[in-house]
């Protein structure tokens, strides 16, 4: 069943209605695209809630929606926060980039710019994100979250004082140096609700004194694994990693 | 500085020459990418031992090289075989998941057709095995692999009788019933040398014939996740796992 999120905070009880308006895009979706019509059917999520949706009546301005199912469904959200800082990358890399990240479950993608960053979007900042969000909203209703992680632009200096209970980034001497407890012993140091907010530099790496304004902003060094990951591939594996040490059991 | 992988066996010795003719892929990149001209230097990997090695003569025909350093490095192999079963994928979406394979260390992709593949290969099967085979071969150069996993396509009888220290199924379903323990504890059991086997099936999943042939050859079904992971990203999620439980330390 299609899966769409509201912008709008509705507590779903069985036999409620709601109304979607045109100028919703979920309106557009489901009308439109998928030419819903009364009885058709739906899965809506506000504010991490889900319900299942009935048409009741539809014409070209509004839709008026019965709630017929609150299903009581496992949590499918990491336990506690992810946030993960990249730089903009050329291509399409960041678009699969967050396509990839939302599957894995994170939280909050904030695109930097940083010393050795190639792709420049300053021009078109707007534009990248209308675009991404788009593709991350697709993604949270295809993985079936509850909630959509949110995209955005910040500075390096806004990056250092990012709330957090625990910061990581990941550094390729630190691998070579040997590092490799670092992820596992900060990602089972967490407890729900805590926040993790994890840094990846661009395709060059980060610079020495990048490192250094992090490790003056508490974040750690850490390594992941012996493999050289591409800039794009290195977030991926550490949410992943995040998701293996406190999703799965043994 | 770049890495080749070389066909031939040769037993690296500083001081030692060998020569690299005109019809070698290397040659091609080496000579005429890079231009490289007497005093060039790369490394070149030949079964799982790297060298350090400079061009001493050169003309259209052949390039002679003599070793100049034999690096003791640390492994960056993963500790057992990994090999990766997939369906086909539309577009470019096999492109970049051999690509994150490599990246990620995975020793073997096997592509088959499942029940429910759209992608159909049959009419470019060997113009695919090549395009496949040299990303996979620019994404182990540039992970800094010691050995290119091979690519091939094989059936589904094949599957079922692949050689395995263990085998392990990603099924949405075991997901869904809550199984979140067996990826972790068949990682755990494996020992260096051993061979893994993980099997994935296409978007729209395995069936339940395909699920019961596997489980008739002793490959158990694993979840991965309380996310509902796309094609190619579930098998991404695990060989993460995988590097994660036997490479990283706590």
């Amino acid at each position: 069943m299609q899966r769409y999120f509201l912008a709008d905070k509705i507590e779903f009880q069985v036999g409620d209605t709601f109304v979607l308006p045109a100028e919703d895009a979920n309106f557009h979706h489901f009308a439109r695209v998928l030419r819903a019509k009364v009885g058709s059917k739906a899965e809506f999520v506000s504010a991490g809630h889900l319900a299942v949706a009935e048409v009741t009546r539809i014409d070209a301005q509004t839709m008026d929606l019965a709630v017929i199912d609150v299903p009581n469904i496992p949590n499918v959200e990491l336990p506690f926060r992810v946030t993960v800082v990249v730089s903009p990358l050329k291509n399409d890399r960041s678009d699969w980039f967050v396509q990839k990240a939302t599957e894995l479950g994170v939280n909050q993608i904030i695109f930097t710019k940083m010393t050795r960053t190639v792709a420049d979007w300053t021009k078109q900042q707007a534009k990248k994100q209308s675009r991404l969000e788009k593709i991350v909203q697709g993604a949270a209703e295809q993985a079936h979250r509850l909630a959509i992680p949110t995209v955005r632009f910040a500075t390096w200096q806004a990056v250092q004082s990012l709330p957090k209970t625990a910061g990581l980034v990941a550094w390729e001497e630190s691998a070579r140096a040997g590092e490799q407890a670092q992820l596992v012993q900060t990602t089972k140091s967490l407890q729900a609700g805590d926040e993790l907010v994890l840094v990846f530099g661009p395709e060059g790496g980060l610079t020495d004194a990048e490192i250094a304004d992090l490790q003056a902003a508490d974040f750690k060094a850490a390594g992941l694994g012996p493999r050289i990951l591409r800039a794009e591939t290195a977030p991926l594996y550490a949410l992943s990693a995040v998701s293996v040490l406190a999703e799965l059991g043994e």
